[in-house]
């Protein structure tokens, strides 16, 4: 295995990068490309043949050995997209299938944070490490959970999917229809609400100005000492650190892993986080649980995450 | 293996339990003791190995190859019992290790739940099953996790603390000195905590009569049609299977096993608790996960669960 190479994928909303990730982790050639320009899977199928391909032969004595993918809703088990929120494609995309037959070579597929979570295992900052949460905080709230191990997959694949845990019955509207799941409060969208309904006095309906500010201007807000915007992120962490503590009692994890950019914003969410889920925890399971940053790097984590799912497998047979 | 039997050892509040197990799960022999006749752990060891010893001997053919212990706050990692409230065994007792000592042969310690959830799998309705919860409904609510064919112990083998999830910040006092936790609501306890409440109006202090209710009580109430009685048991559903709901988008299980005397209250639990789930339920789980009564005998099934700790080792090596 010393001279393989494997292809990882990551599948967004907005573009489609693939690198190939040596064993160590490096990334020694990668491509982008627009998600609109593939209204077919097909096409991409294709492309990634060929490119993955005539990346391989940049680098001499290294063969392309498989391909990993990271997809919104890709399920491992059946290496599917099933009715992805964010892409074109419709229904159950049998990606994994179509690439293997297409390339040849072994190709694996799960979702973003799933990917992330194996990434965070084999070249981040959870090496070594066999029981963890990694948690994405973007748009939405994604993660994947680390056993003894292994990813939790579940029965059908779809596991892992703490930013739909609901903390507040009747609480917010969610994408996926319920209401009071925790990624409508933990993630960039949430706090925008949040520091939205600071500013309205609390009146969800009546948003207040201001109308188009980002989670970027309110961690920049809160840097300046502004009382809504610190406010904001005290709330965010709250009911972060809260789930956290539920998920500890369930799960046990010896570290919990936070990546995106909310995750790095200096001291606004980590400490606070902890505090509070300190406050929340079961005794027995107090003061022996790590909040950290991820320790992959943000613009080539999903890439490293979806090779990592063939790395790993190549490394345990 | 043919003739090898596996000693399962219960150790409870009132009573410790002791059986022979066989591969299929048949209790050859068993003994009971009053657990306040161990007022030292090493008295117990030195019984325990006399008396498997002699329970081997009635049975021709066989040998006694190992000891599994379920006992309150068990810790699989370490074989210690840490701290258990029901026990006047004071701090962390090595047991297994004591056992192994004594008697030289393998001894595994978990909770009373996980080996539970293990004899499920081994020996009851669960076989063929590599995902799935494990929750007994008693005087609390414990629950063991079995997640790709394994058991979560997660970091530091406490996993599966279902019962200590917070469901009601800041609601009913807990005995892990928290409030709002589901045991204080999804337990025999917690049970006729609600039906207090409703008779006293909502007033959770000035309970009204009757003062010394039995879970069974309201159990014959309700089947008599008692509305009071029916509403408690209405509210227990609605707070378990939501709280199911949000376990299920952490680990995706195929099924949901209840154990205890409540869980075969006839219809007056699972199928309201499974409609509750439904409408809390991520779509992608939906119409998905069942709710089942154990498939193992009330009587047998913690000397069962603590024998297939060793069983689960001895048939996976």
């Amino acid at each position: 295995m010393g001279h393989s190479l494997v292809a990882g994928v990551d599948i967004g909303g907005t573009c489609i990068r693939a690198g190939l990730v040596s064993e160590q982790g490096e990334i020694l050639s990668s491509r982008e490309w627009p998600t609109r320009d593939f209204p077919e899977p097909e096409k991409l199928v294709n492309l990634l043949a060929i490119e993955c391909q005539k990346m391989a032969e940049e680098h001499s004595g290294y063969t392309w050995v498989g391909t990993g993918i990271g997809a919104p809703n890709g399920n491992f088990f059946r290496g599917t997209i099933e009715f992805a929120p964010n892409l074109s494609w419709k229904g159950i995309v049998p990606l994994a299938e179509q690439i293997e037959q297409k390339t040849g070579k072994t190709c694996l597929l799960t979702n973003d944070a799933n990917a992330g979570a194996l990434g965070e295992m084999l070249f981040g900052a959870a090496k070594n490490m066999h029981d963890f949460l990694f948690i994405t905080l973007g748009t939405g709230l994604g993660s994947g959970i680390v056993c003894g191990g292994r990813l939790v997959y579940g029965h059908d694949g779809f596991a892992g999917e703490l930013g739909h845990v609901i903390v507040n019955p009747g609480g917010r509207l969610c994408g996926c229809g319920r209401k009071g799941c925790l990624e409508t409060y933990c993630s960039a969208t949430g706090l925008i609400m949040t520091y939205r309904e600071i500013h309205s006095g609390g009146k969800p309906e009546s948003f207040g100005k201001p109308q188009n500010i980002t989670a970027k201007h309110i961690y920049e807000l809160a840097m300046q000492g502004e009382a809504e915007a610190l406010n904001a992120f005290e709330q965010f962490s709250k009911t972060l650190g809260e789930a956290l503590a539920n998920a500890v009692a369930i799960t046990s994890p010896e570290s919990i892993f936070l990546f995106g950019g909310l995750a790095s914003a200096d001291d606004l969410i980590i400490p606070k986080t902890k505090k509070y889920m300190e406050a929340s925890l079961l005794p027995i399971f107090q003061n022996k649980v790590q909040i950290l940053c991820s320790g992959l790097p943000e613009n080539d984590a999903a890439i490293l995450g979806a090779a990592s799912l063939v790395w790993n497998q190549l490394k345990k047979s």
